[in-house]
Formats: C-alpha cells, sequence, structure tokens
C-alpha cells in the first residue's frame, strides 16, 4: 500500500436515531452534548462526524436549526472537523430529510442507495427482534443525490448490499453523481449482506473506479469488520449510532471511548490516522469558508 | 469435480409473466403449448420447466385450474419431468399466489427472498426503462415457505442479491426451512445483484452448507453466467422468462432451442446434462405417484 | 464488458514439446505439418500460433534454423500470423533456449515466471506420473526479459502459481519489463495452482495494472478454465501441447478442431473471437514489415 | 462464528535461523534462553512455540541434543506448551533435519510444501536483496510427511504459494498425511503469494476439508496479515523469526512483547485468545505423559 492509503479516515457516527440514553448513557443529545462528544472523537483521532440530529431532549428532529445549532457546537470546539449529515430519517419527507442540506452545507450528506428488508435476528430468541421494509427507491435516490451535488455536498452513497452499490452505475452513466465517488459498505443487518470479510471484498469488486470507501459495521462485529477494512485499504467508522461496545463487551462511555480503540486498531494493523487535513485532502474535500 | 457434480441440472422457464407472443412468438399460452414447449425443453436435455401460468389468452394467471391444466398437459407428454410452479406474481394477494401449490402439488415452488429496487437500466437512452420496489418481506416469505414445507414441496428460494443468501440463515435456525436447500442466484436485475462471476462466487460464499444451487441470468448476459455457473459447479436455468436470444443475438423459436444450447455449452464446458432420473436423484426429489 | 473486451483473442499452442505422435496423430513434425496446422488454427479463429519447434522427424528442437523454418511456413499460409514461440525447453541452456528470439523476431516469446513442483498425480493410480523440480530463478527470467525487450519482442509471462504473478512486480519496478504486459495463467499442474474458477480470481487480483491476460488450462480441465476465462473478460489458448481431446472426450483431429470448439465455446458464452487484426490491436502488436 | 472458533490459537516462532542478536538483541541462543522466551510467550497468550535450535552461541543447529535442551528448558517452565520444531533448515541432509523429530517428539513438526523462488526485493535499492531456489521436491515433502505420521507427531504444513495448499491433495489421496490436518499460510515472500487478504482467501479455497489453519506474515506487513486471519476465522503467527517490529515500527525486545500485541490485536477484533488447554482441545493435540 503506498503512503497514501496507509493513511486511514476514521468517522464517528455520534449520536444515531433509535437509541437513547436508557439503553447508553453516552449518547448525546443536546448541541453542546454533540459538541463535546465530536471533540472527544476528533481527539482520538476521527476527522469526520457523521450526524442525526435530535431536539435538546434526544427526540430525533430533521428540523434545520437542530442540524444548525449541532454543527456550530461542533465546529466551535473542533473548526476544521468534516460534517456528515444523514438524511436516513424514518417518519418524515424526502424534503424534511434533505433540508438541512442546503440550509447547511454540511460537508458530506449521507444516503441509503438501495430498497431491502431491514431486520435484526436474534439466535437466542429463535425470531425476529424488528423487521421492516427500508424503501429507498430509484427516485428517491436520485431527489437526493441531485439535490447534494446542487449545492456541493458530497453525497456518501450507504450501501447495505451488493446490489445497492451496483446501483451507483446507472446513477454515475446518468451524470446524476459525479466523482469524486464516496461509499459506504454496511453489513450485518439481517436482510441485507452478512458481516464477513469476503463479502466486503465482494462489494469492493463493484465500485466505480476511484471510489473511496468505508465499511460500518452494526453491533459489536463492527469491530472485526472494521480490522478487515483496514487490512484491504479501506476507511473506517465507529461510534453509538453502530454499536455501543468495546470488543471486550463492555459498553463505551463516549465515542471518544469507541475512537481510541479504532485509532489503535488502525495502528495495531500498521496503518495510520489521518488528520483532519489528511482526511481533507485524501477525500477531496477542502476546508471550505464558513459563515460565522 | 465429483461424477456426481458432473451431471448438471437444467432448468427451462418457460414462459414468464410480463412478456407477449408480440415480443416474442414462442411464448407459450394454452396448456398445450405449454406442454409442447416442455417436451421440447425436455428432449433438448432440461429435467425442470418453472412455470407461469397463463390464461389461453396469454393473460398472467394465479387461477388454480390454469396451473392444473398446464401441469397434466406437461406430464401428459414428458410424465417424469419435474414440476417448479412461480408464486412471483404481481397484483395478486399471497393466498392466491400460493394457491395453486397445495391444490397441485408441484415438486418445487419458487419464492423470492428479498425486497429491492427492482428496475431496467438502458445506457443507450441514458434512463431507466422500468423501476420499482419489489416488497417480499420477511412476513411473506415465512408464510410461502410454511405453506411449502407443509405440502411437502419443495422451496426454491430465489435471490437477487448477496443479502438475500444471507436471508435464509435465520429462517433456517427458525425451523422454517428445512433440507435440502435449493437456492437460486438471479443476477443482472438492476437494483440487485451485478451480473458478473464474481459476484456468483460471492453469493456462494453465503449460502448454508450442502445447498444445491442454480444461475439465472436475466438477458443475453446468461449465457456468459451460465458458463460462469457451470465452471463452478453449480446448475443452471434459461427460458422464455429471463430472455429470448441465442447468445449471437437471434430470437429463439422455441425453449427447446434455448435449452438445446445451454446443454451443448454444459457439454462444451466438459461436464454432463442430467436427464430427469438423474436430477431427481441429485435434488433428492422422488417421483411421487401421481394422481391421473 | 464494453465492445472491445468483448473480442477473445484465442491462442493455439500447435505441438509442445513432451508428446509425440503415437499419443495424438495430428501434432506437426515438419515445418510444413506446422503450416498447415496453423492454417487450420487460424481458418477456426485462433489468431496466436504458440510453438515449440521440433527437427522433421519430431525430436524438441531449440535450433535458429528450425525455428524459422516453421516461422516462414507458418506466414506462407497466413502472413499476418501473431507468432509467438516458447523458451521453454529442458536439457537446453539459456542461449540455446533464448537463441531463436533474436534470430527470428516473432511476435511474442513466452519464459516460466517462477520455480516449482512440476508434476502430474493421478488418483487412478495412487500415485505420481511424474514430479520434478521446474527451475526458473529470477536470474535466468531477468536474463528472458532483457532480452526480449531488448530486440522488440513481446514477453508472454506465464505463470504457474499466484506467486508468480506476484513475481511481475519487482520486474516492473526494476524495469526489466515495461508495458504493455501480457501474462498467462495456467492452472491444473499438480504443484502449480489447482485448476478453478476461483484460482483465476485469484491470479488476477495480482495482476499488474493494465496487463492483457489468457488462461491456459492443462488437460480436459482446459474447457471448463477457458469457459472461466470467457466469463472473466480474458483470453484463451488451446492446442495438442496443452490438451488432445475435445470436452467429450475424443481426440481432436487437428488444432483447428480444437481451435473450432473454442471458437464455439467463445461465442456460445455471447462474446467473439477476434481476427488477427483485432487481436493485433487489442495487445498491441502491430504488424512490422518483415523480411522475406 | 461459532464459540469455538472465536478462541485464536497464538503460536510464537522464538529464534529463527537466519537472523542474529546484532540485529535482533532479544533473539534467544542458550536453552534458557529459549526457555525464557517461551515463558514470557506464553504469558502474554501463546500457545504453541516454534522452534529452530541453536547451538549455545547462536548458531543453527539440527543435533538432536539441541533440540532436547530446548524443549527440557522450555517444558521446565511452561510444562503443557505445545512444543514445534522446524525441520526447514538449509545446509543440512534430510535426515539431519528430520533427526529432532522421532528423537524427541514434539506435538508439532514444521514442514514446507513446496518449492519456490525465495527472494526479498528492496523498493528502494530497486534490487534484490537476495534471491534463491528453495528446493522441496515432493520427494523429500512425503519423506517428511511419512516420518512425521509415523511417529505420531502432526505434519504443520507450511505453504508459501496457492499451489502449495493443493499440493496437499495429492497427499491426502495417497494416505500420506491423515487428518486432522494442520496448514500454515506464509505470505510476503517475493516469489511466493503476495501479502493480501485476498490471497489469504484464496489460500483457503484451496484447503483440504476440516483443515486447521494459521496465517504467518514476514515483516512488519506481518500485523495486517495477522489482522485478516483474524477477521477470516483463522489463527496467527508472531515471533522473532518473522519478524522484529511493533506495528508502530519500533523493534520488539522480547517474542513477549510481540505475543502480547498480537493477543491485544485479537481482543480488538472481538476475539479471543486460546489458553493452552483450549489450544490443544481445537488442534486435538493432547497432552501426552511426557519423560522426566
Amino acid at each position: 500500500m503506498s503512503a497514501l492509503t496507509d493513511k486511514v479516515v476514521l468517522s464517528c457516527a455520534l449520536s444515531g436515531v433509535a437509541a437513547n440514553r436508557a439503553q447508553c448513557p453516552g449518547i448525546p443529545y443536546t448541541p453542546d452534548e454533540y459538541g463535546e462528544e465530536a471533540r472527544r472523537a476528533a481527539e482520538a483521532g476521527a476527522s469526520i462526524v457523521h450526524i442525526h440530529a435530535r431536539k435538546p431532549d434526544g427526540t430525533p428532529s430533521q428540523d434545520v436549526e437542530d442540524y444548525a445549532a449541532i454543527k456550530a457546537a461542533i465546529l466551535k470546539r473542533v473548526p476544521s472537523m468534516i460534517i456528515n449529515f444523514s438524511t436516513g430519517a424514518i417518519g418524515f419527507t424526502k424534503e424534511q430529510r434533505i433540508a438541512s442540506v442546503p440550509a447547511c452545507l454540511p460537508d458530506i450528506a449521507a444516503l441509503n442507495m438501495g430498497t431491502m428488508n431491514y431486520a435484526k435476528y436474534s439466535e437466542k430468541r429463535k425470531g425476529f427482534v424488528f423487521k421492516f421494509v427500508f424503501e429507498n427507491p430509484f427516485d428517491d435516490i436520485i431527489f437526493y443525490l441531485k439535490t447534494m451535488m446542487e449545492h456541493g455536498v458530497r453525497p456518501e452513497m450507504e450501501c447495505f448490499d451488493t446490489g445497492h452499490v451496483g446501483s451507483i452505475h446507472p446513477l454515475i452513466d446518468m451524470g446524476v453523481v459525479k466523482p469524486p465517488y464516496e461509499v459506504s459498505f454496511i453489513l450485518g443487518v439481517d436482510g441485507g449482506v452478512p458481516a464477513t470479510t469476503q463479502n466486503i471484498i465482494a462489494m469492493m469488486g463493484n465500485l466505480p473506479k476511484d471510489a473511496s470507501w468505508q465499511v460500518i459495521g452494526i453491533s459489536r462485529e463492527q469491530w472485526r469488520l472494521a480490522a478487515a477494512a483496514l487490512t484491504l485499504g479501506g476507511n473506517i467508522r465507529v461510534g453509538f449510532e453502530d454499536n455501543f461496545y468495546l470488543p471486550e463487551g463492555t459498553m463505551a462511555k463516549s465515542n471518544g471511548e469507541l475512537c481510541a480503540r479504532a485509532a489503535r486498531l488502525t495502528r495495531d494493523v500498521g496503518r495510520e490516522v489521518a488528520s483532519i487535513d489528511e482526511a481533507r485532502a485524501l477525500l477531496s474535500l477542502p476546508l471550505k469558508a464558513r459563515a460565522a
């Protein structure tokens, strides 16, 4: 691996949308809590924070003002942090889900690249904990991509299955998305691609040329998948959205603790954690002049 | 490869549901036409026929009487043929889609194992020819599997993406489906897994132990995918449901012509086409005493 | 696959070095026999002939005059044929093995890229039919490559194992070999990489960027391996050097018969056989002015 | 992964044969130094020690008395340690290389499974640091395997390329080696299989059924390869024979320091280090009554 790709871009998904503090006390609710968690993540090596906004009482929110306040609270503490907004909310219209993107102009905004059965199965209970149809039709995908491209916001194309990676190609061919491409592989959702190193490689094999990619592992298998991604030249994401637990099974106290462990894993595999500046260079995401 | 697996089970999907004779004159409509096409397919090497029923005017049908008439017309001509019914209709209830299975007791019935964006993209037109959400939630999958298992009908689990293969595992763990397992990989639908040899291998890597598998390729890429499956020890399917064209681009006159070419390809790769008896042995599908 | 790579370059290895006419009556001995076999191969679709020279009595030869006579006899019949000389003789010095290359200036010359146990095991006999150490040290490889590069002869780098493909990289880094790169994967020698589609893909994964590659399968598994290569975008080689038998097990009467079957397989997989001109374009091997 | 395979067997190759203390001060020479290094390795999680014997002055040795003294010094400190002897010496006869196996009856003895170009290339120097032909013909392999099997010593079959893994199959078919099979993949030798995760998977794909396997990475890439093996369900080896350096580039002071880091990596990937008893159970290597 060349010098450049030896650097790993570490993302942190600070809060997610489904979990609450009863389940995991470290999850941030208020803008200041988001800011502090982002600071801890950055100190531990993260260069990107992925944000699902919440109201200060913890309720999931797609309101522009909440995204704006969280973004401001983060940048106050880590001025060059790469800001990544989710559009993956449930129970909101497309317009609501994307509203914060043109309004707040994050560096990156994430979108889902496919439709699927989204479930969690428990071997212990011999049954599904939950299961639903996760609808992301091509029309919606095109809507999100166009809005992002028009506003100069980098789309992070989240792929939960091999076919979702394949779905990027017609969108490139139509000119809906333009390089540089940034793709995430999410493994371990039941109904989506199973959580194996071989499946990461299969997804890599369907990427558009010169795409940058990261792996997002769900639950404790995150650590094994992150290690696999590191050996394959990819970037990684951790954070309370994906997993609460350190590899040994104890709940992390903060996103910083998860990031510190991911950074240690990165170094123990023989690679290095990219600084925010290095991550911006690797992903072609120059720091824009930002409004106060 | 051992002597046994050198034999290839050739399936023929006689008619499909979407296309009509204006597009492809060889498609059967009446029971007798199904019967004649099945005969031609069997003479060319097919041991399984996969059936979407139609009314004698060509309209797609889920009526038990149509399935029964088609089955009878086929067995009159090829008494030991392995009969495989589709349940993959659109615009029908679950109950309608499965009704022919307990009523007619085919050897095999096919079901879809996942939800996805189902589309066809045209590079020439720079746009989608069609695109829709293809919903097959876990509850429906469980419903179909249970009905089939209760009636001793082998489920053919049709997987359009890697995650659909992974979705078999919780169903096995819950006891909803029991061995022997039969799995189809359908490649080349936009929104589903792209049509490459590498992706067949990726899907194989997620199979349950000892599963039998075949590849179904959509459109002319069928031939390349069939060749790949043959080199990997799998079985293959051709027929007007999947593709009208011979590899050189001319439209086939009959399912028999498609099967003859698939059989030639099988032999040219160094394998042999299984007889119906051999296919029944390979798939553990003994010929049941059949009502007159 | 793009229009360009849909064209398959078909090579024919006319005679090999080990076998004789007692084993396979179609093997050419005299220059005219080589010429006639090349003509048959070309008529059936081959654009490259790979040559191990022989004396007119069939004895293996590394003499320049034999290579020159065979080349002339071929070009008399197929003036634009792509000529490929072997250097893989046993019982000759390096200098003898390469002598025909500067003297006759074939378009391509093949060399072995690694050292290995080279054996043939028989399951029936429960023992090795033969086994020896096949020595191709880096010093020899460098010697052959340098000689070829100096004379403008394209090296065909023959790889019998994954590590042989990896061995190309230091040679590129040292500047010993320059693009365009042409690589052959030979599968199925005991001691070398086993004959599977997955192993072809593994070898592809270790290729230098933009390399052109073909698969050479030994014995009857050739057909399965050729099919696999065709589905993966590669080129293929057949001919009496590698295999005497058609896929159904009957001995071929001529190299033309083997090529005709390879061409049929190519078309049945949905690709097309490149003409000699197309092959020259694909491999960047312009037809040089040739001495009378 | 099941509970059982979550346990990782950690091997430590204490000294190797080529390096000396001028290069790496931690390398053991005397039996007591071997014993202390084995103790440190065991305390850090290793359950197997792989031994190339030396004279007390550091000279490589194949003398039975040196192997016996080293074995005794280790067992005095770690009585249940799994003892693994090398037979991979250069400059000794086959008989000398194997002599310690029947004499000392280690639990395991390692042998090389193929012939290859064995080299080390330096991009910095644009040249080879060393290169030689590493001869391990089938006859030698058979000789070593037979001697080990006769004495109830488990062979560790060391594979430096994909074809070496394939070479196990004829030996199984002839009955020369019997299950349980233990296979090592050594990646990163120039001339052998390149050091990638994909190549580990390719080698896995050629294993005999139910083989246990580990990855041995050469030089600092060891850490990346070990991480890859951990994500794929394999075991790992570290130690001064393979690599002197911690992932961050500082030289390790002892084998214990390397093992501690490997154990940390194992846990950070979400797996656990097997105790010696667990390793014996996993590898079916019961503790034999040992002579005083």
